[in-house]
């Protein structure tokens, strides 16, 4: 009798853990101000803990940020900026950079048409920045109208923030924002981003959905603008790609295009050399891009896939410390030309009413040799012994 | 002796209640957060409810809005956005829209100047804004300055917000909001809004009190843009309005002036089409539009006068529902053309100085046939036999 | 052995009053919404006041007003808005104006590129607001960007405020603010704000230390735009300065050359005049300005440095009350003349990299007759026999 009791008492606990939730505890913070949330709160043994905290004084005035600590990796997003990804830590490495810029701007503080539309650069200091999905790239006027620099989205609030814990291991971690780029009459934009890493694990994943509300086809266009410096970036550190076509950004960046993959150290004068690369891809559409340091001991291998996003930008911004040593890794739709001159090169997709585009992007943390030989393999074995064409000249004139 | 006593202390509490306030009973809540009044509160058997909350989360953060119940109405009005009516709500009528804009922004989150000055449109989803007070009208350079579009009014948060109710039958509620437009050297004035709501009653009214507390005369407009959809738009819905004159706003609205006053149901690639109309009212200066549905059964009327807002804007933008399927019932000083064509019209008027210029708006909902007859009589009634002047061609060239 | 233990007694308490701090007791308020500190929490006999309050509704969301009551003078700054100095007031004496403008307006409200650059002039209504330090002067292209009247400074909310009050006699508070001047490739500017209040004086200093953290030369400009009216500007009232060149700063001022330092009561249709002035120094370079009333009872000393801020700029704005009755005292690196014409003058410095520049202000109120006439004694003292440049015509065509 007392058997039976014991089955009729796992069976109620089973249910009870099913109504719990199938798959996730989840958690709704859009309206928090100071939020924790740890592994102890949800009877989990693996370590994580996640919290929000709000900044004050100057343009940070209200800025949210949500830390995720995965007991090995500790990631700092901005509900307040776009969902973008602030820094990223391991004991080793650090993914991001020392911008100028030092406050975390809310952006009710910038105006991006100020400076002939150079306004995002007073709040740029991230290591992730969604650039679109209106447009992306240089300011300039297309249709009439100033495209400020790289859009709207990395300055946009989301409107949802969401947070949710897988209730079986590896209890990967949710972090979902919305981010909405509306105008009556000419664009109905959400995005859900979506952020998922794994406890103990040096890697994340972004899987972002673009969904077109309105009942028009609207011209779109992404960039993932990865940006990374010490201890990546030194004299010496190497980018690796798989190479279709490789092309400098504008005439600047001609005379370093045969050092396209390697960096120098911070140098003074140097400003920014840009490069267009349209890259290989595997028979499923999966690419990489590796940079890392000069010894290569430590590095970031950014995963993606050229159906969603075909073409690769490095930005290689090398200048003195204080003015910014950094190199962008930057996977997207398209260049960074303003929009007007991408169009003829076919760059400017079309997202059609109710339809959702998936973009995906995993970066992952390599902490020694062997982690960053095995992605510089991956990088050998898409190229192949495909040819790399190496055009001396711009796409475009003028961009 | 007893009974005198008795006597005394009832002309006391007369007393006392006159000491209360002869006619309401006020409370500024400029500085309150989340806030409640009910008619309990005041000792009213009438049932009605004033809340306040406060929004949060993307471009909402920080957005008042006060929700007034009248026991058969909810009005909700946008303290942060310049005491705009967002949306009245009855068990059968909804006065408003839904716009692809579905954040109620707070103004701190638009740039007005942006697009070419459409910046208004990533805010715009109200039942009623106003459009004014220092311009109104399409955006364009009048006086070598960019003006957006519909001024600003609209983005101005409320610098102090009243609300009272009065201390007999009916117990009217007042709601009063402060608009100020300054700007040193150019521009002062006051704005007091200010509805009012009788509890029980399907209807509200609107008196303003613009004041131009600067030294010099200053050119003021203003348009009351009052939007409508579903259940009162759709095929078959009908607009009545005493018509002296009307027009098509533009080349692109000339084919539909014949069926000006009918309407289409949501309609692919219809974007808008716009008539101005001088509008007939009776000896004291009174008229009102009249917009119902198919079979006459749920309607609104607008009642205002020609004496304060001599022009009638109508606005048809009957195209897909996700696009933002409605219409706009506008009396206001001007047109929306941009001010530089107005002056010309003799549409941009001026305020001098110390002086006060009164807006009264009623709008009533109509929830049965006899009611919305009674206000097509009405309409019927004033245009009498007056003649109805069709002008085939805009009032102005590229307006 | 009682005298033993008072010495050792009296040992320790030196040593505990040096362990609080050498110098002074500091507070880093920059969290803080309402705070409060006076003499009794420091345990200090001389009366004084520190007081932060957050204002609400309208535009002034969110801004911070600290006021600092000596026990003679009443100062008003704010924080919010570049640690601006609002209102300074004594029992006698006002300094700062009425302006138009009536809200502490929060710059997230504030587009400074709107009304072609003047966006500046929705917030203007400052005792003492920074011009600067990226530029100064009129709104204009230069260099292809259009610059907003008198920079952003002033409407940059203060990352860190600082209280500090030293542990000694006289107890001098000292309010530190930083103002971040930062945007990605051109400009990295860190200005340290200082106030300087000994309890019981009349008279206040500014210590503003502008380093350029870039490893690049940059261009800068500054302007302490020092604001008076009632009861210092009345019709009468004088300026004094020592004149090494004066010039009319356009046609329009040309007529009033003459009578440059005499004002008007509130005159219809004044407008502005503004002289631009060279000034004498002792040989430390060491000037000043005094304006007084018509009596000579009541006024203003402006101390400062010509090696810091070699011109002066004289804003005459005697039109109606209701519009703004006021004179501006302008020590600066610049004139008010966009920044395109003030590198032929000479007018545009340089910061080196690492460089910091001081400036050094000090406001010194004169309630009596013998204080106004000190100070215009040491006017007449710089200038002895010294003459005068007269400029009939501005120093630059279209300025």
């Amino acid at each position: 009798m007392r058997k039976i009791q014991l089955t009729v008492l796992a069976a109620a606990v089973g249910l009870l853990c099913t109504s719990v939730g199938v798959n996730a505890k989840s958690y709704n913070i859009t309206n928090k101000g100071q939020w924790l949330l740890t592994n102890a709160d949800l009877h989990i043994k693996t370590p994580f803990k996640i919290k929000q905290v709000v900044l004050h004084g100057g343009k940070q005035d209200g800025t949210k940020l949500l830390t995720i600590d995965n007991g090995v990796m500790r990631i700092t997003l901005i509900p307040t900026r776009g969902m973008d990804i602030y820094k990223v830590k391991t004991s080793q490495v650090t993914l991001g950079w020392n911008s100028p810029v030092k406050q975390i701007v809310n952006p009710k503080f910038i105006n991006l048409q100020s400076r002939n539309g150079l306004g995002w650069l007073e709040g740029f200091n991230e290591m992730m920045v969604r650039c679109g999905y209106e447009w992306t790239g240089h300011p300039g006027v297309d249709k009439g109208e100033l495209l400020s620099l790289h859009g709207r989205a990395g300055n946009t609030p989301a409107t949802e923030v969401l947070v949710s814990v897988d209730e079986k291991a590896p209890y990967a971690i949710h972090i979902r924002g919305e981010l909405l780029e509306q105008l009556f009459k000419q664009v109905n934009f959400k995005t859900w981003t979506e952020m998922t890493i794994i406890p103990g694990q040096k890697s994340f994943s972004i899987h972002d959905k673009l969904t077109n509300q309105g009942d028009y086809p609207h011209e779109y266009q992404i960039i993932y603008h990865s940006n990374f410096a010490q201890p990546l970036l030194e004299k010496g550190s190497k980018v690796a790609v798989p190479v279709k076509q490789i092309s400098p950004f504008n005439e600047y960046a001609k005379k370093g295009l045969k050092n396209w993959d390697t960096y120098l150290g911070p140098t003074k004068d140097y400003d920014e050399t840009v490069y267009n690369i349209y890259p290989y891809a595997d028979s499923q559409g999966k690419t990489l891009a590796v940079l890392h340091n000069a010894k290569a001991t430590l590095g970031v291998a950014i995963h993606y896939n050229v159906h969603q996003l075909p073409v690769f930008g490095l930005w290689k911004n090398t200048d003195t410390l204080k003015q910014g040593y950094v190199t962008g890794l930057e996977p997207g739709t398209s260049f960074s030309f303003n929009r007007k001159f991408q169009r003829k090169l076919g760059l400017v997709p079309t997202i059609n009413p109710g339809e959702t585009k998936h973009f995906d992007v995993t970066y992952q943390i390599l902490d020694n040799h062997k982690a960053v030989e095995k992605q510089l393999d991956q990088v050998k074995s898409i190229q192949g012994d495909h040819p790399i064409d190496y055009r001396e000249d711009p796409l475009v004139v003028g961009g």
